[in-house]
């Protein structure tokens, strides 16, 4: 028999739907757990490199946790259509499941989500965990492509709230789910990219103003 | 009496539109004699800075006229909601109407293209202007600007293909329109900003590499 989606809006048509098996604190579980098991990881590797800076190292931590939340949780909705109809309570598509409660584009595959999904597992996925080996390393594009997955991330943010905006906003099952999952899950990457993205870019300006500065040096000697 | 659309898909509901005044010849003697104006303009006042190299003066001169064209022609497109409507022959209305041809999401107002050529026209326009003072005056942020500027280009022409391909392809008038408006118009933003961003991340990681050497001869001396 088919089972009837929660979703908003109401007429939007799910063939062959099946509800969540785990619960929102479940999902928020495991999803903590990996989250934190990232971090104390990085944190470790980090550590073997005495010249980082502990704000260098929080910052790796976050790449980490986010490259790996693009790659895996964006990656898997990117290429799974019909991950509303997972029979069996596999932990990505139950967070797709639930997640849709709060912006039901996700389920309707709504073409500019796929797109901005796609981008962000595809491409920003690998490139953050990419910073995190630029500021080990201490790369000469560690900032620079640190900037890049920050700009990547907020033009993503941008056409996610916009193009909702324009579509009337009418996706979320209630007002606390448009809060915390619209809102609210998706503000630490408004926050964050641009904290980051400020940083990079005076540590590009400094060392380009340095580099200048050698070069006149270098002339007037 | 109502006049039928010339657009694809036919069952596209566009109240009160008014057919093109102008030819597309017309139309493209004009955006090229403007475009023409601001690159000589750009030329003349970048030729008051005898540092720059050649090849930043002609990129100085294409950040004035994609600046131009994002400031101007996209900006009109974001507020004008109802361009199809105009009934003179104003250049700009004229412009999308012609350009909606290859595009009809133009016109339907699909809300992918509005939030991507709203970021385009009200960011990325008056940051190209500022990327062609960043250059002529050398600041530290030359680089960075033009970076961050083309990657808001190639994410937004990622957003632009990806979006039409999902959505099945179905808005050109003809194999024609498609190739020469869709295609043709708009590979030069994906060609272009890849080889300004490359140079200018190759430029960043340079200075970054001599900064970094200068701080290490400052500290064994």
């Amino acid at each position: 028999m088919a089972v009837e989606h929660p979703y908003v809006p109401r007429d939007l048509e799910l063939h062959g739907y099946v509800p969540n098996f785990l619960s929102i604190l479940d999902i928020l579980v495991v999803y903590a757990a990996g989250s934190v098991l990232s971090v104390l990881l990085t944190w470790v590797f980090s550590g073997r490199y005495p010249k980082l800076s502990k704000t260098d190292r929080i910052i790796m931590c976050w790449w980490a946790f986010t490259g790996l939340t693009h790659f895996i949780l964006e990656g898997y909705y990117t290429f799974s259509p019909r991950f509303y109809q997972e029979k069996t309570p596999f932990f990505l598509a139950e967070v797709w499941k639930e997640y849709s409660k709060g912006d039901s584009r996700y389920a309707a595959r709504d073409p500019a989500i796929v797109t901005v999904e796609g981008i962000t597992a595809v491409l920003e996925g690998p490139a953050s965990l990419l910073a995190v080996l630029a500021i080990a390393w201490n790369k000469p594009y560690n900032h620079t492509i640190q900037l890049a997955v920050c700009l990547g991330q907020l033009y993503g943010c941008l056409v996610y709230f916009i193009t909702a905006h324009l579509q009337g906003d009418n996706f979320s099952m209630s007002p606390w789910h448009f809060w915390a999952y619209y809102i609210g899950a998706n503000s630490p990457w408004l926050v964050i990219p641009t904290l980051i993205a400020a940083r990079s870019w005076r540590a590009i300006s400094r060392a380009v103003s340095t580099a200048s500065t050698t070069a006149k040096k270098g002339k007037t000697l």
